[in-house]
């Protein structure tokens, strides 16, 4: 497959918005070949500051070598340390970082690197930059991606972008048109329904299996395979055949279900076979929970050290829909946002080459490129770590399994306090645990709730988080998270929950004593 | 006036994709009063990592007191000075990081800090965070605004973006359609023209005056007078009145011109006559250049300490748009790109309640807020300078006097150098000076050229580009950036040259030889 192929086939798939957005450069323009340009210019063309203007000369990160490090540090700070007064008897304001310096655990990022090309230094962080990303980040994203997920042909890139919600603007307003019907998982995180509907576009929810069982959960196949097959005579036969399907395929948000690498080859057998695009949006992927143990909750196999770093790639991890992609249909969005910082809206999209160029001119007179002082961050983070591995990749790789092994340890500190409840051992709810990602779903059986009926249910799910918030413990309704509440009614009695923010374990094991109470109360109450 | 006013007037401005782009949400949501939340509520809600999660424990920025500070440093660094080499006698490694952060002159950026509210700590800047911007920056722009071009109405407010070309297309994509029609000047940075277009709008050019005369220069006030009093019968009678006016009123890209407070006047009433909006670019009001004197071309009032702070804020900046807008209809754009870095990519807009909500709704389903990391090194410094002064407005002020005193600086180097060109003096070309800004205009005069007539015109602007690149000086041409090349013939033989990225004064004065050398060469060749 040649550029020339993908453009031919995926050239339809263009919003008409794309056709008018083209930047008009004032800078571009190709010599003839009797001009011999000079080898060393001057440039009096570009509006860039000379770096000599910036007020940084360097930064000096100081990076742990472990998520919660500072929990086992001798000496505190209110500035480390959330809530320690000046009284406590190890406070003091800021010897350890000295300490840190000395010991050269910090992360150096001077203005210059003439010694080391792998680090992405100042002058080119702080200055205007290539809008796919400086290549230190680019290069270290692409080779991830090859170690990790290799698409199934050659044609494909790698370009950043300001987190995965600006990357998923940028795909819908490339793709979409008030004339495309875009199908999406029917519970979903809902801001990118209105990516989609900015555009005019119309989304139709797919059913998917709420079950524990890993080879059925996630996208009901044949439902999808029936709406593809029978479309005209479905019920949206009002509108286009679909063009792209969307879809968080490993730990879900918001039911936390990881589609199957069957179900995954069954779904793109149907893109394959009705011409859709997959788009792939995985900000949860890395965080593979290890399973969970009712006989002994607290067994963490990370901290086992059960997994090796080849373990974590090739078994733990789910593979990406591009690893079977070899008509380059499949569309990839990560971030940096859960596994680095949220903050840094730093993310990157992984596409072929002709549909890469479509987000890059977008992103050309749009965001242009994302923060240079966030991709500095990680970068060269990054490339510290490298310095004890093999690859940088490893590097980050050993980050990754690191916090996944913290987010499987506040799983199974929940998930052990919920287990405890009153409220569990009468059977008033169920948990659907996730095998990756940050939430799970409490599902609320109200077939228990006598007083409960169809017509009283949504009433009580409204009961049920009034009663949470006064407990004391904020959830999401799996209600509002559903493409169409009423459509997913039958399915929709679960509530969101994360083990991802919550202070420590305490906190979450008084967070699910509260939810129980809250869900008695209800049960007692309604 | 208020915001309900505001609604009534500027709601039809919107564009037709306002009106479908609406974030979806799943986590909002008010309480009925009968619900008592919990005072201390543990969140199983929001999808947010914990910030023990982030591996930064701590940012340490070696910040700088003036530009360039670095030249004066006894010790040399390959780190910090471009093409030092390691046998310089003064070569070091990093000693003088040592001294900074042992003189306290480095700042800090800790996971949190309970005792300053004004410092952004990296548990905010690195989290999720509120879009409009985190509230120790935001309040800093909004007193800047405050303090340095007060709106003349009061329901006005400030949002931050990720630098002035994301704020354009958000103020385009949020005012215009197919049927819209935008007032340009008639040469402007040509990808604004992309963001206008890719709506669907229609970009029309206004005349400008390219002259040294402060009170005349930029907008041809009468043109823009005789086109809106007589568009039915005027060139542009095919379109829509035009909706808004886009200016880079001070410093203006690429003719360096600045519009008189007279003019700003003018073009004020005819916005209120025809019901338009002005949308102004001002990414160089802060570098406002102190007057050239030929007789002395090296003084620089800025490093003379002639101006005071007081005077900078009072006297010698151009006062915004928003100082004389009572009605709203002014939405201004500004930018840390020139006076920070542009790879922060941060700048702000400042416009009435009403359609500031509606940037921020599109942000809300776009980028989100713009990079916490970029939002923490921007409002750290400034804090950390604000120590020595009144207000950390007023230590802001410090240093854009700074940074404009640089540039006055390379201005007068680079003008020195040109005028003293054998092609000066043989009045080849004449040299527009600005007032505010990076760049400046190179009028080549063409009726000197013997061998050029109107016909080989274009053609000989070519060549003097190709010469150019020949003797190794890089310009933009004119007419690359007319919106309407052919319109604009007559006004475009001239070059942008800026003096922003040159390495230091010996490179400017080259480079004026090689510009000079180039233009004689047209001159004797074509």
């Amino acid at each position: 497959m040649d550029y020339k192929s993908l453009e031919t086939h995926f050239a339809p798939f263009l919003s008409h918005r794309m056709a008018r957005r083209k930047l008009r450069s004032f800078w571009a323009g190709s010599l003839p070949e009797h001009v011999k340009p000079h080898p060393d210019p001057i440039e009096l063309a570009p509006g860039m500051p000379n770096e000599g203007l910036f007020p940084l000369e360097s930064m000096h990160l100081n990076v742990v070598r472990d998520p919660f490090q500072h929990l086992g540090y001798t000496k505190k700070s209110k500035k480390l340390h959330a809530g320690v007064p000046e009284t406590d008897p190890d406070f003091c304001e800021r010897e350890f970082v000295k300490d840190k310096v000395d010991s050269g655990s910090v992360v150096d990022v001077w203005r210059y690197e003439p010694d080391c090309q792998s680090a992405l230094p100042l002058a080119a962080a702080l200055q205007y930059t290539s809008t796919e990303g400086h290549p230190q980040l680019l290069g270290f994203c692409r080779d991830l991606v090859a170690r990790l997920n290799p698409p199934a042909y050659d044609e494909w890139g790698v370009i950043m972008n300001n987190g995965s919600g600006d990357g998923l603007f940028k795909v819908f307003e490339t793709l979409c048109d008030e004339n495309t019907t875009a199908l999406f998982e029917e519970f979903t995180f809902t801001p990118t329904i209105s990516n989609a509907e900015a555009t005019g576009a119309s989304v139709v929810p797919i059913k998917v299996n709420l079950t524990n069982d890993p080879e059925t959960q996630g996208i009901d196949v044949e439902y999808l395979r029936n709406l593809l097959e029978n479309w005209q005579s479905g019920p949206y036969a009002h509108l286009n055949k679909p063009k792209l399907l969307y879809t968080i395929a490993t730990g879900q948000n918001p039911t936390g279900r990881t589609l199957s690498q069957n179900k995954r080859r069954e779904i793109y057998a149907l893109a394959e076979r009705h011409d859709l695009l997959i788009i792939e949006d995985d900000p949860y992927g890395y965080l593979k929970l290890a399973p969970y143990r009712s006989e002994d909750p607290l067994y963490n196999a990370y901290k086992q050290g059960e997994y090796s770093a080849q373990d974590y790639c090739d078994k733990v991890l789910a593979k990406s829909f591009v690893t079977i992609d070899h008509s380059g249909r499949v569309v990839r969005l990560e971030t940096f946002s859960k596994m680095f910082a949220p903050g840094l809206r730093l993310g990157f999209i992984v596409a072929n080459k002709f549909l890469l160029r479509n987000f890059l001119e977008l992103s050309e007179v749009t965001t242009r490129a994302p923060s240079g002082v966030s991709q500095a961050v990680v970068a060269n983070v990054i490339n510290a770590w490298a310095k004890n591995y093999a690859t940088p990749q490893d590097a980050w790789i050993n980050w990754l399994m690191k916090v996944a092994g913290e987010y499987t340890h506040r799983r199974n500190v929940l998930f052990q306090a919920l287990y405890d409840t009153d409220a569990y051992r009468k059977g008033l709810f169920t948990v659907l645990g996730p095998s990756a990602g940050m939430f799970a779903c409490v599902v609320i059986n109200f077939e228990k709730f006598d007083k409960v009926t169809t017509e009283t249910r949504t009433k009580a799910s409204t009961e049920l988080n009034y009663k949470l918030r006064e407990e004391g413990v904020r959830v999401v309704l799996g209600s509002d998270m559903a493409v169409n509440p009423e459509l997913s009614f039958e399915r929709s009695s679960f509530l969101r929950i994360t083990f991802a923010h919550a202070k420590d374990d305490e906190e979450l094991i008084e967070a699910a004593k509260r939810l129980g109470k809250g869900i008695e109360r209800l049960y007692d109450e309604f």
